[in-house]
């Protein structure tokens, strides 16, 4: 384990030596080292290549259907000159250290993403904050778009990947400014892979809060219990989570999380090899499982969470998964008060909800 | 999800008419209320039962065979008197709320865990400050042990989260005086699992870190890569941790700390059902993995971290559980420089590397 209390103090410990490791390897240390030297990250700031937010919302291009989307990424000099033109600018600040590329010289580039806010405009300005952004996205070549929409509709695992860590780091390094225990002032790291306290000496890392997603479904494995959250589209049923409290194992989570929410007690809980980074509300580790309840138990729903929780048929749920795969923006979910207690619609394929119920969805009836 | 911004001003979602959700689901209920409800969680105080650590060292008895140990849990009247005898108190800001437990009316009884110092004596006094812990021990019926030591001993999987909660919970609520954001004083609720800020109304959490650790095998499942760290004893070897990093999936971590630890590239990584929570050297949440790598790559260890680094053959790591089994506190584990590259036992039954490893003993090669 690296140790969390030595990592600022920790030399490079790449061999250049010997055999060498592989690319991946290179990559990882080469990263490892840029997330812990202030010094020679700077130094690929001005030629690295950036992932872009305004106001929270990530800069993406729509793949060529139109139906799902990939992150924009630009090159430091092009960026910096259009930025300009809007009167903002990125620097190592509003920045997070993402990943690393291997360039043609076959040495590594830095990945950044950079989380700007524009200013507000005046009241008598004869042009809208939205208009403004939306000429700046075009220049960019992309759209700004909703964090959430993003996550759930950007085509590729690493793509989201990158995006929640860039909007959970540079989330995390607005808010950690000061010492929780001294007050005194932190030094941010670079990469925002931790902050120092100037006064005591400790040391704080990113908040990653573990949390675990379940699909119950009742013992003869035909119907899996469903919930709606409050606020959220009337047709639109997903699984079960809950963050992780100290002291709990992930088995525990599940079992605490489906009694707080629906009143129901759940066993035979099994952690699904699936595992996913999500920044909403903030940096969360989703982890993926599986359980069974006995349906005859009668829900009791956490009201102030929850506008529904219902036991739905192997079948309804599985044209609910077509709906979406066909409309993954979920364009056309009924959204009347009507029909409130129907299953049209799962959560899109960038959700761990969607594939955790897809798996369900494969599963055999007992 | 239980919305982590929302907690603290979540009512009680306990409907009392109907039919009676399960114990388990009472339970679970009766928690979540006391954990946000400060007024509640204090008419639980005097009538409590407690886990008690005194500089950081748990309150425990061993067993009958006293190769492992029980946490000592005391009745809040005869603690208060024994701890006053010796100058302490317990009161609710040095105390976090750790479970219920159901008593003979069929109600529940809180659990509560206290973090108490004593206080540094005096050059001059006659008596040393760990003849005055043994002696509050021998009164309370136990005594005070390492927390490592417990962790790694204590008999039920119940207790040692119990300690680990009360380990994490005591110390971040320590932590946790200021807002990171603003500097404004924390307020921290009885129960120690959210602190708001009196000021810009932010909410902090315990911060609970997921870590991933994994056996990794050889391509013909024969050899298991061990390492040991710095700091320990000669020849206990363990598996491969490290902290989840912001924006990863766990198998990610699993790939990046092989990588960065000794230089290998691993793959086919799998999660196992187990996860365990872990307080040293903070909260941190234990997820099993088990990967396979080429064993012709060469190691390359991260020196920093590690002081040694080898495959080892399914035989001596039998040979090495067996070890463990007998002695589970280590007592014969042989510590001299000269038999540092060898494995003779691997970390005690009550870390989860324990477990992985036991489950990679039980695989058959391929």
């Amino acid at each position: 384990m690296i140790s969390s209390m030595k990592v600022l103090s920790r030399a490079l410990p790449l061999s250049t030596r010997g055999r060498p490791v592989s690319d991946y390897v290179r990559k990882i240390r080469t990263l490892d080292h840029w997330a812990q030297s202030d010094s020679s990250l700077s130094l690929e700031f001005q030629v690295g290549r950036f992932a872009l937010m305004v106001d929270r919302r990530p800069l993406v291009a729509l793949n060529n259907d139109k139906r799902l989307m990939n992150l924009r990424i630009l090159e430091y000099a092009e960026m910096k000159r259009k930025l300009a033109d809007y009167g903002l600018s990125v620097d190592m600040a509003s920045s997070a250290l993402l990943d690393a590329v291997e360039n043609s010289t076959g040495d590594y580039t830095a990945v950044f993403g950079s989380s700007l806010r524009t200013a507000e405009m005046p009241d008598d300005s004869p042009i809208s904050i939205d208009k403004l952004r939306s000429q700046l996205a075009a220049t960019l070549g992309g759209s700004f778009v909703d964090l959430r929409r993003a996550m759930l509709t950007l085509e590729s695992d690493r793509d989201r990947s990158l995006l929640a860590k860039m909007h959970s780091l540079t989330r995390w390094s607005r808010i950690y400014r000061r010492c929780p225990k001294c007050a005194s002032a932190l030094r941010m790291r670079a990469s925002k892979t931790a902050a120092a306290c100037m006064s005591c000496d400790r040391v704080y890392y990113p908040t990653y809060a573990p949390v675990a997603i379940c699909v119950v479904s009742n013992r003869e494995n035909t119907h899996a219990l469903l919930i709606r959250h409050q606020g959220t589209v009337n047709t639109v049923y997903t699984a079960i989570a809950g963050f992780a409290n100290m002291g709990e194992s992930l088995e525990e989570t599940v079992r605490r999380e489906v009694a707080e929410e629906v009143g129901i007690e759940c066993d035979s809980v099994e952690q699904l090899n699936m595992s996913q980074s999500w920044p909403i509300p903030q940096g969360s580790l989703m982890c993926a499982f599986r359980a069974v309840a006995d349906s005859r138990q009668k829900i009791e729903m956490c009201a102030d969470e929850l506008d529904a929780a219902r036991w739905f048929s192997r079948e309804d749920v599985a044209l609910a998964y077509e709906n979406t795969i066909r409309d993954p923006q979920l364009i056309f979910a009924p959204r009347s008060d009507e029909v409130q207690q129907e299953l049209k619609y799962i959560p899109p394929q960038g959700a761990i909800a969607h594939r955790i119920i897809k798996h369900w969805l494969d599963e055999k009836s007992s």
